[in-house]
């Protein structure tokens, strides 16, 4: 057999912290104790409630396939969500189940982008956002941002980016490193602009639920010619579950669902009889206290690493993690978080992993640990920087 | 936007047999019964010692994200099965689980297809398999078998049909629709001849376990250069809980391992702790009876089938379909399928879903269903041929 390896993977981006994540499991092994800030997986177990569901369900029933687009009953679940949550109305008909958010962007990509077709994104974002265009042979536009947009696209910088072979903007607000929102008129606005374009808006939501202090807009209240990405992993604590969701523009029905048809047949039936309790009043109000504890993370997170020296040019709003500027120490953040690893027991993420913007003097802490655990590991830091 | 949808979504195969389903759900809405013969799914439940392996788990422990390769306790079983089913030893490296089947042809053809290359499989065969194809941009070269070759491909018609354009070739067996295995000569001599083209072969294995009064061979005892595709969904009644594996080469390992990562994070882990169960001696005794259950069926079908006047140009040896020929009775087997549902509520799939060879003359019928439940269908049929 020839070796040769598909030439679309030749554009994935690695993830650098891979290594930084096998050295520190070398030294648990060895017997070092390793504060982790560099898992963007809540340390908090799947809600009870959840849980008694699934139990349930498994012990009453068989796990047999479900519909490919997901149970009729969860998907109506979601669409009320939206109605409570964002009062938009969404016919459960445009809602699709899938394996995560990562089976989410498997099908809004498969069923829009052409090989060559650009996708603009903002650089620093989420590494696995440039490996779904790379699989179906498209091309990432990064947009270098910063904190006058709030590391986010605006509607100036899509006009300005955009090219004849331009095929749809990705926006994740929160953003996966940043943590910064984007504002309800610049999303407006960047739909509208979108449209104007005859472009494809992706809105990744992975992280609404875990903004602090305000309310998140959905893509969703601008538009129904939106695709929006969501999961059951962050806000309802489910990762090992495998279980998101797809909202797409009903024109985009018919293909979604032969997609899915095709490369899942269904997601996993317990993990989808599970999420059936998400929604109740009683989880959400569980939530609802994770959530402050992630606020109080934040802000301990947020005041100490200013205090220690690093720049942090935007307050984060969301999600769990800080995008700290590192340049009073380092202009090389990588070989700073193996030092900081080796030396101390600290695992962060280097910025490299987010983009080329200016990731060489960036770090991303994930308050994913308590602040207990965030206090070792500030101490240490504190010492890192000392030296 | 657009309404453009992926050039891609194009070339995906439909499945008719939606069409019938759609229908039997509704007449089953207004009373109806119907015998359901078009059913890829088991009708057995997943076996207890799995369900139980799953609750423990769930109840003792959090479900978070494992390794994108999957457990290496799972990886280790898996290996330990080929050591002691085919004999072979496997590296348990180069096992990937994954969401079903359908994640593990993901996996393989992603990192081997650059587009517009061509995969050649047989016709009949399964529909996804052309969609796995499609969704990378590539090529299926269907080629027409039949009864001279168990309706598999033989090293002959691979080198016949390979041309310059050509990546790699697909065999399954037992296949879905025909239930053939490929001869253990056969296999080998395919292998060498994909081999000595340089291509890929990828062998899917799915319905190894359920084959009848012989035993199949895996294309992992003739060489390590193979992608293997297999599945819990059938032999191990697992459908719903959506988890399968794949054996990759060694030097494709690293390419897969990126692959997984980004587009699954990992497969359910809830999933994978129930499948440790699967490999118990217990649990194999409890498969191997409802093998013998299925051995049972296929007779039973087989030779009413035959009684009936349908022509069955193979005995079928494993899997749970028999795909007759119906040229007695009709040319378009969509429509008698249609009209068997319709006046006698018996659902089969037409041959249009496996292909155009002579697919208007043939239909599917799975044995997923209970002697019992199919005596009632045998009747209705007899009396639909009878009008």
């Amino acid at each position: 057999m020839k070796t040769e390896i598909a030439q679309r993977m030749k554009g994935f981006s690695p993830f650098y912290v891979m290594e930084l994540l096998q050295r520190a499991k070398q030294l648990q092994a060895e017997g070092r104790d390793i504060v982790h800030m560099e898992v963007g997986e809540p340390d908090f177990s799947t809600p009870e409630i959840i849980v008694e569901a699934s139990l349930k369900y498994i012990q009453m029933a068989e796990v047999k396939y479900t519909e490919a687009a997901g149970l009729p009953v969860l998907r109506t679940e979601i669409s009320k969500y939206y109605k409570n949550t964002y009062a938009v109305d969404v016919d459960p008909k445009r809602i699709f189940i899938t394996p995560g958010a990562s089976g989410a962007f498997l099908l809004a990509l498969g069923v829009t982008l052409n090989p060559a077709e650009e996708i603009l994104m903002a650089d620093p974002c989420y590494p696995c956002n440039n490996n779904f265009v790379q699989l179906y042979g498209g091309k990432s536009k990064f947009i270098g941002v910063n904190a006058n947009s709030d590391y986010q696209l605006t509607a100036d910088l899509i006009k300005q980016n955009w090219t004849k072979n331009s095929r749809g903007v990705l926006v994740a607000s929160p953003s996966n490193p940043t943590g910064t929102v984007i504002s309800e008129v610049e999303l407006g606005n960047s739909i509208q602009q979108v449209n104007e374009l005859a472009g494809c808006f992706f809105s990744d939501e992975i992280y609404h639920g875990l903004v602090y202090g305000k309310k998140a807009n959905s893509a969703l209240e601008f538009s129904d010619e939106v695709f929006v990405i969501n999961s059951f992993s962050k806000y309802f604590s489910m990762t090992g579950w495998r279980i998101g969701w797809l909202v797409v523009p009903e024109y985009f029905i018919d293909p979604v669902e032969r997609l899915a048809q095709n490369i899942f047949i269904s997601t996993a039936t317990h993990s989808q009889y599970a999420a059936l309790a998400a929604f109740t009043d009683k989880n959400i109000l569980e939530l609802e206290h994770r959530k402050q504890q992630f606020e109080k993370r934040r802000d301990f997170l947020y005041e100490n690493l200013l205090r220690l020296g690093f720049e942090i040019a935007v307050k984060p709003e969301g999600a769990f993690y800080i995008y700290a500027n590192c340049a009073k120490f380092t202009d090389d953040s990588f070989q700073f978080a193996k030092d900081l690893l080796e030396q101390q027991g600290v695992a962060v993420t280097p910025g490299k992993d987010f983009g080329d913007n200016l990731s060489n003097i960036h770090l991303r802490f994930a308050y994913t640990a308590s602040i207990a655990k965030m206090t070792v590991a500030i101490e240490r830091l504190e010492r890192f920087l000392c030296q």
